[in-house]
């Protein structure tokens, strides 16, 4: 009778009404229904992501998408830059290997962000065909400055490839407006739907790439998607139901206006990083991500004291630290289908479980914290 | 993309184990797979109900179960007291009066309970073959002392029926050991289903009055139902789905047994009520109920700034006053599929409405208090 919460960066919580919509009876995608479907979901990804460029849908893992455009976009005759701040950025490192490419990666510090400066340098060479770069980092919690690095690199004649899994619905992007060539998302974080969907948008600079390169893949071939777009399909076996979910999850995000949610993500936040100052809690990373936060353990409180109480007495999953920050930091999401109330009792019960664990914790301190951000939370 | 909550005195909120289990398809309940199932569901109840008398479920609300007990076992050569505190008192001496019983009714000022010494004067003429009173009043959020009223009522040769609807499975409630000749309940309170099942247990004693008493009714005659129990069956078609959910819902609360339930309730009615202290809002009732509580909104804050408010914008529902209540009280219910972090989280709504209504509030006081509270909760 313990309700359990999903506060993990991926998936995350889903709402009744989607999962009410995939529960539906199956239906065959080779229909006109499928096609019209497709058609409003196609529109209402192009309206959160604040693009007129194609995007695509992939049934497969946010990676599935990234890799895609990374295989597809990139020039063979020039160098791709690949920032490297956490294990995401180290996966996009290790796909452009193997696809050949030749990587010059910017290894950063955890916790810091590439710097559009570093672009700018490094392109003033001339010798790049791409920049691949990571939105938000989910393993460090941090983010770059997107809107920057995409006026450096559109003002030259690379391509940016943005992995914006974790941002994409929760942070600001302004695709168009910003000149992000390729933006790679997936269906498990903001998107509020189970996963199984990858999103990739492809600028007409980037079509450009893609159609001088001989498709290294055949699922991943982005060409194939483009051309059943263009009648509102998929190449192959559309995944249905988390269509069908899609398609109510965009229209209840469109519906509030995807602004909107930026800030209730940006407040959620800003109150958790509010309630760690209130509890002594170190927030890990020089620019923290509003779509999730990374969070120290206090000295003294180890993950396995931590973790299983917060999910087994009190329901709340969060995530653990990865490779240098495994066992001594958590990780809260902020993405989607998630509220105040809710946070604020995330809140309480991390004050609970750290003061079981023999932390020096005043109850109360945190959720009063939390609530003072999040009352003017609309 | 706001969550809503159910803190209404019923309907309350369903598990997703229920709400799944009720989903799946129609089967028919004349088979054996039906009595099979209704037969562990009956022993369930028994469970919770700390009862080995029979416990007949009946497709109806719990005002149902309760006619057909007024109805059914009220001897109607003997005076029946009936107690009036609120709308549930009130609405148990209008089905009394339906049956042309004679109706000695205790009105009692809202807010207070039947004392057990009142039962002891009336009964103490000989004159009474029943006994009515109201475990938990929802309309004024108070608790008698049931206890010690049975103690009172089994000691004579009346009966005592006991509306249960919102105390079963919510507040301590032994039913032997008390001596509750009929207790009646419902569904959609503690039971965390949708509303549509009475459960009305019969002791040996009231089947007596029951057997003395040509039945004033049809589908409300609860011989049929002890006759179709028997065979592990009901008399008239049976909400298969409820049933299931039923089902699932007990394993639910004996799982964790029915003690630990009933301190998580008094907990959460406990932290409420600290909370309201803490806001400087007054606790209506002299005997507080653990099941619901109803708080007085401040002076200055309308029913319409407050409860639109809470629901519209924080997701939160919760009940209004009624009669002489109306428009100046809220009833917040504690039953069921409700724990800590949610009703941390409800305070902090309430803070938040409050304030926006204009009242004197400073956010985090309540929720601090109940953080405070809840801290215990296992």
């Amino acid at each position: 009778m313990i309700k359990q919460r999903l506060f993990t960066p991926g998936p995350t919580e889903v709402p009744p009404e989607v999962l009410i919509e995939m529960a539906r009876p199956m239906f065959h995608h080779r229909t006109a229904r499928f096609r019209k479907m497709f058609g409003e979901v196609t529109s209402g990804l192009k309206k959160l992501l604040m693009t007129d460029n194609d995007v695509l849908t992939l049934s497969g893992s946010g990676t599935a998408g990234m890799e895609a455009a990374i295989a597809c976009a990139c020039p063979r005759d020039k160098k791709v830059l690949v920032s490297n701040g956490g294990k995401f950025g180290e996966r996009w490192v290790k796909i452009a290997k193997v696809y050949g490419l030749d990587v010059d990666e910017v290894q950063l510090e955890w916790g810091t962000a590439l710097q559009p400066e570093t672009v700018a340098e490094k392109l003033a060479s001339g010798d790049y065909g791409a920049v691949i770069t990571v939105h938000s980092e989910t393993s460090t919690a941090t983010a770059c400055d997107l809107e920057a690095i995409g006026k450096v690199v559109s003002g030259t004649d690379a391509i940016l490839i943005a992995d914006c899994i974790t941002s994409a619905g929760a942070l600001p992007l302004r695709t168009d407006e910003w000149g992000i060539d390729i933006v790679g998302s997936g269906s498990q974080k903001a998107m509020m739907l189970p996963p199984g969907l990858a999103f990739v948008s492809v600028s007409e600079k980037a079509w450009k790439n893609i159609d001088a390169i001989t498709p290294p893949a055949f699922y991943l071939d982005l060409k194939a998607y483009r051309k059943s777009l263009a009648k509102n399909d998929t190449p192959y076996t559309s995944s249905v139901s988390l269509i069908r979910g899609l398609k109510v999850a965009l229209e209840m995000i469109n519906g509030i206006g995807i602004e909107t949610v930026w800030s209730r993500t940006a407040l959620l936040a800003s109150a958790t990083r509010a309630a760690a100052e209130a509890m002594g809690l170190k927030v890990f990373s020089s620019q923290p991500s509003d779509s999730v936060t990374c969070l120290m353990l206090p000295d003294g409180v180890t993950d396995e004291q931590f973790r299983p109480v917060l999910r087994d007495k009190y329901g709340c999953s969060v995530a653990g630290g990865q490779d240098s920050l495994k066992g001594k930091a958590i990780r809260i999401s902020h993405m989607g289908y998630v509220e105040p109330l809710e946070t604020i009792g995330l809140i309480a019960a991390i004050e609970y479980t750290l003061a079981e664990a023999g932390a020096d914790i005043k109850i109360g301190a945190g959720v009063t914290a939390a609530a003072n951000v999040l009352k003017d939370w609309r």
